[in-house]
């Protein structure tokens, strides 16, 4: 597995932040190794998220980059790379399963999701348009499912190191423990 | 199956728009049968989802309720119902997945979900607090999930009666096509 790395298009100051935000929990949680954010800059996203690694760990890298365009035709140009828009027009995800976890052994993918407006010229810079569900949808759930499908669904039951707290699962009720140094060097 | 209701905890006017539009069409678009919204009355969702419909098929039902607690109490009270509330505290979703699709043959489900700040009560409401990962996460992200697991992936798959559009899925580009009634009758 090579990794993963997430790039959002179009991000608006305010009226995109929870959105982006909550894609980049998801993508840090079910194990991509890095988003980019393109569009307006908006430090508060990035801080928060580097608040979450320090808090549940990890090393999730997530970074602003002004220009998008050169950025995925550069992606698009490697031999090594695979580029995964989500978008409702594309091939549904399960008939492309198979095919991005066995390129997903071999290739780094760049899994691009746009905001409500999408330039047109996006739907034909990607190596493969990918659909969740052909129905009007969420750039969220698209990294989620897409996400589950590549990785499985180990993916859903990952802890990562240098944590500072942990979740004690539980049917009812709620429960974090702190994690000291000395259990995460096991 | 006997449907899934997805509950919408705490919604705020304009803040909380975006994010429990998109788990509307989520629930919508992965199989859920209905969305309650709880909070601020937002009439605007409501009006979208609505929209959403027409253009794309199905019945997805769509209303607001100002009062939530005895909902979930007559909904916990109700042998053939089984309450489930999304939290990142709760048991891992891949650790009751099966029981959740076996329930879900016999019972209707509520599926809770909250927005940031979730008065500590909920917490011990539900039958079961489920998590998709332990990790801090997205709402969205949690709906999609939990019914691609109930449902299985034919949820990705949907397509609705009285759409009037469909995707034609491609790898590259955007086309959509009209569906004249006469197809939908076949």
């Amino acid at each position: 597995m090579r990794g993963i790395t997430v790039l959002r298009l179009g991000h608006r100051l305010h009226r995109d932040f929870r959105i982006t935000t909550h894609c980049a929990l998801v993508a840090r949680a079910l194990g991509a190794s890095a988003m980019i954010i393109a569009g307006d800059r908006d430090d508060d996203i990035i801080k928060g998220i580097q608040r979450v690694n320090r808090a549940w760990g990890g090393d999730f890298q997530i970074e602003y980059r002004k220009e998008w365009r050169a950025l995925i035709n550069r992606w698009a140009s490697r031999a090594d790379a695979l580029v995964i828009l989500a978008t409702m027009y594309g091939v549904n995800l399960l008939d492309v399963t198979k095919r991005l976890r066995k390129e997903s052994a071999e290739k780094e993918i760049l899994l691009i999701i746009g905001s409500e407006k999408m330039p047109a010229e996006v739907f034909h810079l990607a190596d493969l348009n990918v659909a969740v569900s052909n129905q009007p949808h969420s750039e969220v759930a698209a990294v989620a499912l897409i996400l589950e499908k590549i990785f499985g669904s180990r993916s859903l039951k990952r802890s990562f190191e240098g944590r500072t707290y942990e979740v004690v699962p539980r049917s009812s009720g709620k429960q974090v423990k702190g994690v000291r140094d000395s259990d995460l060097r096991e």
